[in-house]
């Protein structure tokens, strides 16, 4: 972090916001206006509009002691971006309210954002708008994003029908993989009481730290399914677990399903981490959550298509509703699926 | 509040939401989908697309030893909606998140949507998504606000010219004066130690606690301005304090400004209140904020015409920017105009 520091009441909240957001221009013909009004003002013409948004809390959903400022901007506008493009669409422009406490400083927050412009660089997005506080204790973040699609395009929960085949991109337990990591590192170092300053080594767990610290949303499955003209019959991302995320598709669209345990996508570091730590490694990818993959569903018919498409992958098909949620374990049982996502609730 | 009790933890998130989100039936035709899918879909056809959002948080924005939860999500809705018509636009959808630590119940939360709840409807407005989690300490309030709005309709800050007339609505400094007698009250009950509870007598100050605990946005001036073909050069609502706002609206314009303090419209009890407390009127009407009145200007050509719009007050005009901003005192003479805006991260 920067040696500069600047108290954030010598700038002020208008101060601050003028400061945070001078370095976003607006690229999308859409935003007609951004910052320094009551409102942004955005223009589609024939487009829907899309809106998502999502609170980030220190202490709950993120702990600074490991994660740097701005990777948490980047990863802040991320996970709002994939539910944009779950939906099939496209971000266009977020807003971004923080409520920041007084051991914050102004390079802290401009370290923040600097995450939150990466992000909206390479998403092609423009912030448009927020409001900023001081907070009594710890940092909030509120991003919400604003995305357009064709009436046509937009993919829902609720259209899976039996015999679709589900499927999902990428891997899936890294990112908590990679949790679990920094927690137990930062025990250790916490624990370390020699004046020499702990090193962690992380090599060979990159992957895993990435998928944690600087998860990507998923637009490049959105464009390779768009250019093979496979239209998903439901969509989202995971982002509380693939189990959750299974059982969310099945409720809205009335069905059952089965997916395949030895179909669940892991990566190798994801399995050498959860052998260290002595977890299931199933467990971790089904539950881990924070994968901000796309988990979809297709027709039957577009099985050998779907086949083509790399880095997605075909863990299972829809049943009827009377047939519950359930994975068949690699002996040929069934085990039923249960939502033991992430609980923010939870003691 | 409620007997019953129920821990947020026995519902889960998504339990938390369903329960809250149920009673709320989208009733606008632009509200194509709302809670229950990764983002809110919203059709407009050929009108423009506003969004506003702001965070708020207990300690810093609020006391809930003297703000009733269900007031709090009437301001925190009512809030958004003014920022809306401060563009000449329509509230359509709100998204709320929320952040609650383990003191608060299930009913806790439900009568804070309830004032949400009152609010859209009264506003006719579609609660459309969000997002909810726990929380290390107090609760945290994200309201974002999308509202529509021809093209040619759209207000900004920025189109006041020299010679135009200002005008504001309703009357100032009484938000401010209800939040220093629920302060003074709170103060006394706390130093009390009587065994009788302290019941505070609030006759002959309800005006001013109601301006502080449930204000209303002025969908009734936007209206009445609507049908009388009067179009204001810019326009915003009056949230941190009139000065800060005539600012703002100065910058944007690249105008200066004359307002008249024997113009400043202030109500009876907010003049009883300041003079009870030992406090200056002005200065608590000009800076006090929490109003939610709306500021405008117009071309003086539109004089006659506004002088008949019941509750609005010209309180001044524009001039050319050399001549800075300032008020007219009573006497004749000028004082500057400075942004004494409340400042949320003043210590």
């Amino acid at each position: 972090m920067n040696d500069k520091s600047t108290e954030i009441s010598q700038l002020g909240e208008f101060g601050l916001i003028e400061r945070l957001t001078k370095d976003f221009p607006l690229v999308n013909p859409s935003s007609k206006k951004g910052v320094g009004d009551d409102a942004a003002v955005l223009s589609f013409g024939d487009k829907e509009v899309l809106v998502t948004t999502d609170l980030l809390l220190e202490g709950i959903h993120f702990d600074l002691r490991y994660v740097p400022l701005k990777h948490l901007g980047y990863k802040a506008a991320i996970v709002n971006f994939s539910d944009i493009y779950a939906m099939n669409g496209t971000p266009r422009q977020i807003t971004v309210s923080l409520g920041v406490s007084s051991r914050f400083t102004v390079e802290h927050i401009e370290e923040l954002y600097s995450g939150i412009r990466l992000a909206c660089e390479l998403y092609g997005v423009d912030l448009v708008g927020g409001d900023t506080s001081a907070s009594v204790t710890g940092l909030v973040i509120s991003v919400t994003c604003i995305g357009e699609a064709a009436k046509e395009d937009i993919v829902y929960r609720s259209g899976a029908k039996p015999t679709d085949i589900i499927c999902v991109s990428g891997d899936l337990g890294a990112a908590y993989m990679g949790l679990q990591l920094l927690e137990r590192e930062n025990a250790v170092a916490a624990q370390s009481d020699s004046k020499v300053p702990f090193e962690p080594d992380f090599t060979g767990k990159e992957y895993i730290l990435e998928r944690q610290l600087k998860p990507e949303a998923r637009r490049d499955v959105i464009k390779e399914l768009r250019e093979r003209g496979l239209h998903p019959t439901s969509m989202m991302d995971v982002s509380d677990g693939l189990s959750s995320e299974l059982l969310h598709i099945c409720k809205a669209s009335n069905v059952g399903c089965r997916v395949y345990e030895d179909r669940i996508p892991i990566d190798y570091q994801t399995a050498v981490m959860a052998e260290e730590l002595n977890m299931n490694l199933v467990t971790a990818a089904m539950n881990g959550g924070e994968d901000y993959e796309l988990l979809f569903t297709l027709p039957l018919a577009d099985n050998e298509k779907i086949e083509k498409v790399p880095g997605v992958k075909m863990i299972g098909y829809i049943t009827e509703p009377s047939l519950g949620a359930a994975m068949v374990t690699r002996d040929g049982g069934e085990m039923e699926i249960r939502a033991q996502g992430w609980n923010a609730f939870k003691k």
